[in-house]
């Protein structure tokens, strides 16, 4: 049986029809529970949440930034951020990272694209994450934005890290250094 | 000097706040405009638009579907779908193939991400589109959902695609099997 509360496909959160201001309703459409206007028939689908980050490797050295906001404040993380509606990732990731570092960056090549289940947790995050490889071309590196320190780690010493969803894509750079 | 309307950021159909009922008004917020609410402060943030699809490949032969919905009905495409909130772009990909081919894939690799500038265009769609590689598991090929044909094409004479963004990957399986 198909639950009808959900708060990945019908946010509760959503009380008005942003159309008419009718109160919304919870109803199954196509299966699946979504929030839906008993006024004007509108349906409010729920679009994913995208982040992408980058690797950049130098000399065996990993590009890495502190979080100076929550989640998990304080832990490192590669340089990355939410993609915006209508914008391509590539510029995302390229923007993120001069806004966080300072550093002027190419995208190489495609890493990975990495599904976080943050639905089951509760946690807010993005569920899809794309991975660039990327390559340093200018700039003073200087922490800035939502990073309050930024540095290039040893790839075989790394801090703590904020999120396990680069766990898989930095054994990877690991063992490839050995 | 930045717009103060965007389709993309500030979508001018969202006219009330879903969480107080209050209009809404366009602002800047961080450099672009948003839909916020002047009595409960809601910003509403607008996430990009995913779809995936997948690469089904077997004797140079390509697994296409016909549309039989706008937008380019009639015009053919890999099995593809949006990805919903919270879903593995990898199970929407595999939902997708079954239901619009009958046929059991299993994802073998990350072909791609692709950006479509539809915001410039005012096309409908997916910003975003994911490709997977994928192999064929079984089930009798069969049209469904929103496909009202479904076959496999030789790699070096496939009909008309209903999506340019699908070009370049094509281009790489016809040079592969060159």
């Amino acid at each position: 049986m198909t639950e009808l509360t959900s708060a990945l496909t019908a946010p509760e959160f959503f009380v008005y029809c942003p159309k008419c201001a009718t109160p919304l309703v919870t109803k199954l459409v196509n299966g699946k529970p979504r929030r839906v206007c008993p006024g004007c028939s509108y349906v409010h689908y729920v679009d994913p949440k995208v982040a992408v980050g980058v690797l950049v490797v130098e000399n065996g050295r990993l590009l890495l930034v502190r979080r100076a906001m929550n989640p998990r404040k304080g832990k490192w993380s590669i340089p990355a951020g939410f993609v915006d509606s209508g914008e391509d990732p590539q510029e995302t990731a390229v923007r993120e990272a001069l806004e966080e570092t300072n550093l002027e960056i190419v995208i190489t090549g495609l890493e990975d694209v990495i599904f976080n289940d943050y639905g089951k947790s509760g946690e807010a995050g993005a569920s899809i994450f794309i991975i660039y490889q990327a390559k340093l071309m200018g700039g003073q590196l200087q922490a800035g934005d939502d990073a309050d320190d930024a540095r290039f780690f040893d790839i075989q010493n790394l801090p703590e890290l904020a999120f396990t969803s680069t766990d898989q894509v930095i054994k990877k750079l690991k063992a490839a250094k050995n």
